[in-house]
């Protein structure tokens, strides 16, 4: 169970052989296959997903060297997008935060147990106000004021705390627009948690507008950030049941349960590189 | 358990005394509450709602003139919007239909085995297909041909069929507008089953849309329908999961069962004089 | 909104005219009835519940006064059981735990964001690990060792900290048996989270029981404490899917998540004092 | 989509190289594998379990050689317990029933409609009441009365109906017990459905037990039927949610809701050859 373990992810145009071609090459550099998942999908042109995990502590060469002899036998032939990662690579993760602390505590929570595969790096605020309720985990807790006025130099701010140190970016209820020049350099990396059921209730103040239009169910969406607000590849959601008993403070009560059970157990498959982004969808080899 | 009983359904301003006032005129005239529900909302002004079943078996006077009585006694002074049932008193409904078969079939089922409080006086369709499959549950079955260039016609004549006759109209899978004329002349009694998680993905082929937005999760509503397409108050809603491997068929397919789920239950409550209908959402006592 | 508000809890035999006595009883005095729920049981003997909220601020006697009458012009003619608490006096809570702190932190939290009608007054440990943790919290953490051998003089020890200090005692993952004699100190305010879908699978080890039988699904079960084990009044279960790829430690991880909210929505019941215990089974008005 | 495809289930000791030698021998003989999906079991010695579709129409040898030529150079060096289906070889089905029609209907309209591949060649009942609600799907209906009294008669007369000629059983709330010897007839191809959530409440009138209990939560379960009653593997689990409120009758309506889905699904995933039976439980590729 605790042998050194890779992971491969592959995106490629669907044809005859490509398991055959995966698994003879791995079984031929001795590399013994723990999990193995893989889906088609049929829209427009077929096209080829699969994630595998194999044990590295046989291979007959270097994990460089696998990774080059890969590329030139199995992937250029089948045109694939793919990346092979050691399970014992934890992704660098900071987490955005405003006021509000339930999903990030139940990140730090959930990391610090041991639950996610990730060095979590850094809190970053807009507010103060969290500061000392992350004390107890050691994080280092970074105070970046950021505003519509102030927007530019903020980011300008985060980036140089964040590039080339953080995988992952995860926006933790943090209730500041991220313009596009910020999303643009974590493609795929940014992951927002939406407190509402994705399309439902897109914008501002969504318990509220749930409330309004009287649903006997609301959700929460964990999703990409894309330059579209809202409108990104989802990786997750999750409902809960409401009736007319239910206020706004209610809504956002229940809330808050959904957001943070949704938000940590995408940013964990993230982590665990479960999820592969196609188009505006996501595979999630869960 | 089987004594006669009455339901009272009740819509005022709050204020204090409601509930000593209904309850000690009841108990006055021999009336024992067997249910008692209620909820104030608290929008703008505070409305109060309630229902209540009672015995009707040691009234001290008939029912009629319990009806005056409390008219006179307790709802005038209250200025309450409220109805009084027997339960013995079965609604007629009637089911609009097209090709599919599953959410009428579902409410027929739970009709026969005696599960509906309710009188299914005819099912109509706009195709011929479904006649057969109704045949064994002894329901008129009337074909009246309707699209877009004949809708006035086939609504004149439908409405011939149903005014009068029909206390609620259930929209099962009817793939044909309804008019505001129409609507008009049975408020709050005609029940739809939208096929996505209302309000997303309102308008045509929602499981479609559903797929190409990538969502995690799909759903079926049940509403009141109004002159606004899609826009009714909503009496229920159920959702099922759903992942990357779902084809748009496999939607469709998993939406068939929460349809039918959530129509029957629907139109149950509606049967059962469980809903109350208050601006554009619904309070259900179930 | 936030006028104060008294909550009054009933048990008594059903019979015509409990509503109206209680109700026209509390108009008399100028309690504004804020919220009402009822339940007849109709098992062997028919027995009334009812639990309502009213506010207090416009009483035309003192609290005090108001029990007395109550107790002497409602609650002695129909022979109720019954209860009434300002809203305002918080119950004091004591939680007992061993070495994970899951179900310990979640309840901790709720209280600290304001969500838990109660004051949390000691956690009390047979292991010194949990101590740091919940240094946060600022509230006493109490070392007890205990196990079969010192089961006595544990159970002493705990009783001189928590009698007549402590309302309701909860064991979150407490991994030691309570005897007899421990639980007659706190009927009915104890509450224990059980790690399985009870009755399925009471005893040691849940997770692995329900791994051997090859079930679908797990679940969680928050109950009161009775002198014979896993076998108390339910107040709350909910559970999670699982499929042939769970391991032992996957369902463990999964029922983490049942059990943290099973029994922070339990204790939140039971400190709103929703929870009626009527022989082995509970009223939760919730 | 529509090209002929086969399933191959397999189940083997866990080593290295069995994805390799699979997909190469499918590869090099024309089968393009469209579904694949694998786990491996941990308990004691480790299993491997995979389920493969593939298409059939460019094969380079009919499927009778395609077979042999498996069992040598694959399935022998791997030990393999092994089965090829065609995909147009569709089970025979046959259903046993008493009196209560929800999950036979639910089967026989799943079938009608087409979503299950599957023949219905029988529909057997301990009672006549059945008769007429079944006749519009034109299967063949089969009354054999049958209690402790007439078992072994019984029992002969339905194994002369279905044997060579059933390849699948399902006891659709049949009420009558059935012997070991019936059972060994049919290893693994008799699916019962129990309503509760077992191994809770096994044995009778499960409902009572749950309202006794005071759960809050019913469930059904279909299980494969092995000679001790209500102990065989697990199939497919599902619950619904109940509160005091509901009495013994309210949780039979529930269930039966549950009852029909559940078994609606375990018999699909049987029909599609996507359940592997190892030890006491299931694993379903669902």
């Amino acid at each position: 169970m605790n042998a050194p373990r890779a992971i491969l992810l592959v995106k490629c145009p669907d044809r005859p052989g490509i398991v055959a071609a995966i698994s003879s090459f791995l079984f031929r550099h001795g590399a013994n296959i723990t999990d193995f998942d893989q889906h088609t999908s049929e829209d427009e042109a077929a096209v080829y997903f699969t994630r595998l995990e194999f044990q590295t502590d046989r291979l007959d060469l270097p994990l460089d060297d696998l990774e080059k002899a890969f590329a030139l036998d199995v992937a250029r032939p089948f045109a694939m997008d793919w990346r092979l990662t050691l399970s014992s690579r934890r992704k660098r993760v900071a987490v955005l935060v405003s006021r509000q602390d339930h999903a990030l505590l139940e990140l730090l929570w959930t990391w610090q147990r041991g639950d996610l595969r990730a060095d979590v790096i850094a809190v970053i605020s807009n507010h103060e106000d969290l500061g000392p309720a992350i004390a107890p985990f050691a994080v280092p807790f970074v105070h970046v004021p950021n505003d519509a006025a102030v927007r530019r130099e903020a980011e300008a701010r985060m980036l140089g705390l964040l590039e080339g140190k953080a995988d992952l970016v995860v926006l933790a209820r943090y209730m500041q627009i991220v313009s596009a020049d910020f999303v643009a350099r974590f493609p795929n990396a940014i992951i927002n948690i939406h407190h509402s059921f994705l399309p439902a209730f897109a914008g501002a103040d969504p318990y509220r507008q749930a409330y309004h239009r009287g649903v006997k169910i609301v959700g929460a969406t964990a999703h990409y950030v894309t330059a579209e607000l809202d409108a990104g590849p989802i990786i997750e959601q999750d409902v809960g049941r409401v009736t007319h008993r239910d206020t706004v403070e209610d809504l956002k009560h229940l809330g808050r349960d959904l957001e943070r059970r949704v938000l940590a157990r995408a940013v964990r498959w993230h982590c665990d590189d479960r999820v592969i982004v196609h188009g505006n969808k996501t595979v999630v080899f869960s």
